[in-house]
């Protein structure tokens, strides 16, 4: 059966529980980082799962379930339709696209999201998170049977995205890691050996302000847990703790014209012409703005995954100045 | 003055120690990190700094002066003839391009380096690595004036690439992250406030097999190092022991061709026969092949900061099964 850990703030205290119902039944033990939660916290969650929580939910301010520093690893264009709208096609995908987000991106899953000053395509992406269990420095066979020893556990990821930074140039890691630009949690839920065929058939969803934007199924990624954690061991090492965000589904605000548009705009535009013309272009589609509120949710169709709400309002910077 | 230390194994100890004149004078504390280094090891190698050395560096194995977890981050086409090279008007450039490495790329600077067998275009990068002092973890401006204050050193790094990978596949991430991928040292040069300006005029040199192939100077960097970690800081958090690689020099073997040609070809071609055209045409071109050995080297023309040489042998996968 899968446990469904959150971390959470209470009167000041800084704490983990198991969650059922609403009510949350606190851990004993302090783990300050969720490799420690993860390294000798089992007995402990286990404990917990068995006794009758004592804590509303509704009156605790929920904190990511993960801590950093931490890896944030991601998968690129990994749903049919997602990849389709990046303008690739699914059934011609010679390789499974990798690139990363720096751990200053991690935030709780309630907090508020600044959209920087210079930002005006702000995208959302929906995905499910694998959480690792340990340490892993060498390429590593990774099949769905040995899958748990690897993944402890799953949650709630948004990989904001500043396409404004991200697509002009090129490189992914800068406009997709602005500081809070990966909301996680609430809910982390671990899974037992006899969990792990769950993952293939979660819901995810995705709301901006009420309105659906994502909906889709882990059922329709292209490449699985399994053989990505796989390939990701040949060129990375892995700790307890670090995230694999595993691609989002389609629905995001950007999409890329058809391939022979594509071509064609690059054949006859300089390419700092072609992407003025897209953020033109662009500005006029609803990309995330200051008082907008994301609601975000993974679940399996039965309940036996359950991962809560994200709820991000985006807002402004500050108008105190910072450092810089 | 500048203080060159160096981390190596000498009969099964791992220490640290400071470099002068082709002799070592050992430090008398343990610092499994660098980052421990950083923290509680000033007085230790300022002290080791007035001995005289009792150990010869022919007799120990250099190790990394860099160790893992640390963040490996990289800035692209950062000097005016490489970015020519890789198709860009450095006159024209309007951002400073970030991504990184995975820290599964860290290798000692004479360690030998395995081509992985589905790599055919393996590409050098000779690049001057600054090593980060402190935590960041907010939006800081680094001036030339306080840049000691968040960089510990200077070290020499290889951004090995396969071209094969990094290119057809857009995200530089899996391409440059293959183990090994990120030889780094020998010497780790700490600098004092008054030794920063010598980061300006560094010599970079790379050959292989004895014959030149990469040779400038830090001069000719378009993003410079305060500028650089500023920005940088506002999309990512640094540790102690951390690692900027500044970027490289013209003269790797991966050139683009003028960018007319290139938007032709891209608007002519679908995206797979282009990148095969690319792979079939850089096969004849001198990459990195098993028995290769490169030398890397920076210094200061008045050799007040020397890196050493690094002197990286590459090699075929062993004919035994890994895991994968």
């Amino acid at each position: 059966m899968v446990t469904h850990l959150i971390r959470y703030r209470h009167e000041e205290r800084v704490g983990w529980g198991v969650v059922s119902g609403g009510v949350i039944s606190p851990l004993d033990g302090n783990y300050a980082r969720t490799a420690d939660l993860i390294e000798r916290g089992e007995s402990d969650w286990r404990s917990a799962a068995t006794k009758v929580g004592n804590l509303r939910l509704d009156d605790v301010e929920a904190l990511s379930p993960i801590t950093t520093p931490c890896r944030v690893m991601c998968q690129g264009a990994n749903y049919r339709q997602h990849a389709i709208e990046s303008g690739m096609n699914p059934d011609e995908r010679a390789f499974n696209l990798f690139f990363d987000k720096t751990d200053a991106t991690i935030t709780g899953p309630d907090a508020p999201v600044v959209r920087p000053a210079h930002v005006a395509l702000l995208d959302f992406e929906v995905e499910l998170a694998l959480v690792m269990r340990q340490e892993v420095s060498t390429p590593t066979a990774i099949t769905p049977e040995n899958l748990h020893e690897y993944v402890f556990g799953v949650t709630i990821a948004n990989d904001l995205s500043a396409r404004d930074v991200q697509l002009p140039q090129g490189q992914f890691l800068k406009g997709k890691s602005y500081r809070g630009f990966c909301p996680t949690g609430p809910v982390l839920a671990v899974l037992e050996p006899e969990d792990v065929p769950l993952l293939d058939s979660l819901d995810l969803r995705l709301d901006v302000n009420g309105e659906p934007r994502q909906g889709d199924n882990t059922a329709n990624m292209l490449y699985r847990p399994a053989e990505t954690l796989t390939e990701l061991t040949e060129f990375c090492n892995l700790s307890p703790g670090d995230v694999l965000l595993t691609g989002t589904p389609h629905g995001c605000v950007a999409t890329s014209p058809p391939p022979l548009v594509r071509r064609l705009a690059t054949a006859m535009l300089p390419e700092d012409r072609l992407w003025a013309s897209f953020i033109a272009m662009n500005k006029r589609k609803p990309y995330l703005k200051p008082g907008d509120v994301v609601n975000a949710s993974i679940r399996s169709a039965n309940g036996a995954i359950d991962l809560g709400v994200q709820r991000t309002t985006i807002t402004e910077p500050s108008s105190e100045k910072g450092a810089v």
